[in-house]
């Protein structure tokens, strides 16, 4: 069985992550959406609520598994069995940094892969920070990200505004 | 009337933005120079500073206006009445980000166009964060802000030296 | 009245050059489609052919008008009475030539300014010569240029193929 | 069973060319390595040379099939069955031409996922064209290339020669 | 004598920047390792520790010279008397940000040159940030720093684990 | 005694050269100039014209020495008894292109450095190929080149279209 991990903050998941992950499915038996502490990035979100929002948004999706990760990277995936990294790159930067990290998590486990996807050209411009900003302008994200958090992002700004 | 909107924290004003400024003003009737509250900038100036030194520096130029602004920007820009976002592009690492912003405005309001403008290759170098760690480290900034700027940063200085 | 100058081979016209047609339209009063004679290019169709073809195109466009260039693109410009040459950004490797190409006109020619404007981002994988070799190998190329000039490429594959 | 479809002109095969396939058989059940017919690429070896040099080259390899192609490359692959196109990714300009392709592919056969693997950081400076370059000039091209192609091209820089 | 400047936070030394005072020394009669005060970094080690780590490790090359500075830049290379600040330069994002910093010190100091290197390909991936999180993490970084600085993380981290 | 080696087509001479070479002069005690035959590149110039024209440009700078190449570029180095092979850098696409050719020369000679110097942001936009098509196209190429590459410019474009 061919499993891949998928690492990040997805702080809070979006329709790009959403993309991704089904994209991966296709060649992999199944897929490990794997929600980082995201220690040094104080995320908007806590731990459970990010898992919620994503356990949520892939509910139906055979193959699918989310889990917390703490620690470094490539033992979390060697652990979880996993043979291959999955990455969405969108834009040149992008590129250096990933390319940076995968070849980091090469030396650190040679057996390990780094596998880069392309989201939809329609989620270039779509990551959870620009979507936190616009909502928190009142900016309507209503289709960049699942429903649930669509409704946790207006309510935090009504929070913030009362 | 055809008006552009030329947004950003502006802190503080160098001789790059009053290019760009100029450069506007060859293609639309109005330019309004728009000084962002910059809430997660910690700006150098304040808005009031910010304000008078882009003030002073456009006197003489028929058709700027400048305001301060906060909030969504799509929503002020149309509220403003003007037709275009101008921005300018220095750089390969200003061109992904300014691409990606661009994209997201175009999504939240479609009637506005993003307008790239290429400031004078002597400007390569300049922006006002290059400017105001050259000043604090007692550097000659001299020709990169204006007169009322470049006062500004040697009195920011001596007083933290004091 | 403020006149864009289009220039390129446009062999032939795509949708997504009629996206950035449509783009500076909402920014300029009239919007000069100059075809180039692509002297270096060995363009797959005539002048007369790729003329037609942006003529029919932009059929229903106020503020359009189709003409052919040939010599150094800011004496045209000038001779036109335009004061902008506008020109699509879509990656980086565009980035750098365009800026190459307009550094160098503002040099010539210093009272003309580029433009640059963002086509969709679904026409970002669009060009020229990409539609040519899809067609070429016999793939759809529907939606990606007019009806005009998709069924040119069919034609022309048929006759190279009997 | 999952099935890779790694296309080239592969004039020659290199070490970079070797890295990537290795790596796409711990992630795919089968890699078709297909050979295209390069027909605007003027290749230096022809058709049955190149393939022979890759058949040589993943001799003892797994799982690995070596096939020519020629026409639109998703019909090619659909028509092997395959699930995804591989490609290596070393640089920037690599990137963009890479994800363009991909994008028009996607366009054309939604069903097949373009996956970009990275080769060992030792190969980032290695391509066809720069081999035989280095050949031509006569400077020593060992380990770049499999002996057999290394043989080939020193024959034909002799040939040239003499 | 021809004397280098080669300027950083440096915290801590890795393999890569011994790699580059390495090619330095060839180029040049002397070079002068500075290690920055990194006001605004907040360094993980102490300058003394720094300072430490790098003169331990050019221990027996000729021509080395460690030094702390503070301050302008330009300033401070042309009272050490050299002629020329050396960089390394690995990636596009690099690559950016030293040529507008090399662009701002040569309008400072026209008599200096920046003059870039490039590393090993095989330390393309390496930094002292991606070394420190990677330490922090457990990973193993040996053969990326020198020995005296791979037990420094190594107890760092035990003290904070205890 | 130090001697960099800066190799090209060079065809023909222009300023942006001229200002690397000086630069260079600063670095090394001797800087060799080597016209390169451009055997695949079809120059416009003979390679008697482009040696000429850069011995007369050079003319009054000591220490540079101009000469022919051919070969392999480490070959022509070392037997030239340089250290170093000096390149400009001004952009992105410069920067992919040159880094995989130093690093394969590396590869070839690990003895030999190569050293990217930044040509004045004046020089951003020029190059050979873009001087000849202002050129060609009637352009005024003052400045960008001397005089006497000038004058044979314009008496290329007079022969032309006589």
């Amino acid at each position: 069985m061919r499993i891949a991990f998928y690492p990040g903050t997805i702080d809070p998941i979006t329709t790009g992550h959403l993309d991704l992950i089904r994209r991966a499915l296709r060649l992999f038996d199944r897929v490990i959406v794997a929600v980082g502490i995201g220690r040094d990035k104080a995320p908007m979100f806590t731990m459970e609520e990010r898992m919620a929002y994503v356990t949520d948004a892939v509910r139906g999706l055979d193959g699918v598994e989310v889990r917390p990760f703490d620690g470094l990277l490539v033992d979390v995936v060697r652990e979880a069995g996993a043979h291959a990294i999955v990455r969405g790159l969108r834009a040149v930067s992008d590129f250096e940094y990933e390319f940076q990290m995968a070849l980091m998590n090469r030396r650190l486990e040679s057996e390990i892969e780094t596998v880069f996807l392309m989201p939809s050209e329609s989620y270039t411009y779509l990551n959870s920070t620009v979507v936190k900003e616009v909502a928190r302008l009142g900016g309507n994200v209503g289709g960049l990200v699942p429903e649930m958090v669509e409704r946790a992002l207006v309510e935090r700004r009504a929070g913030r505004n009362s």
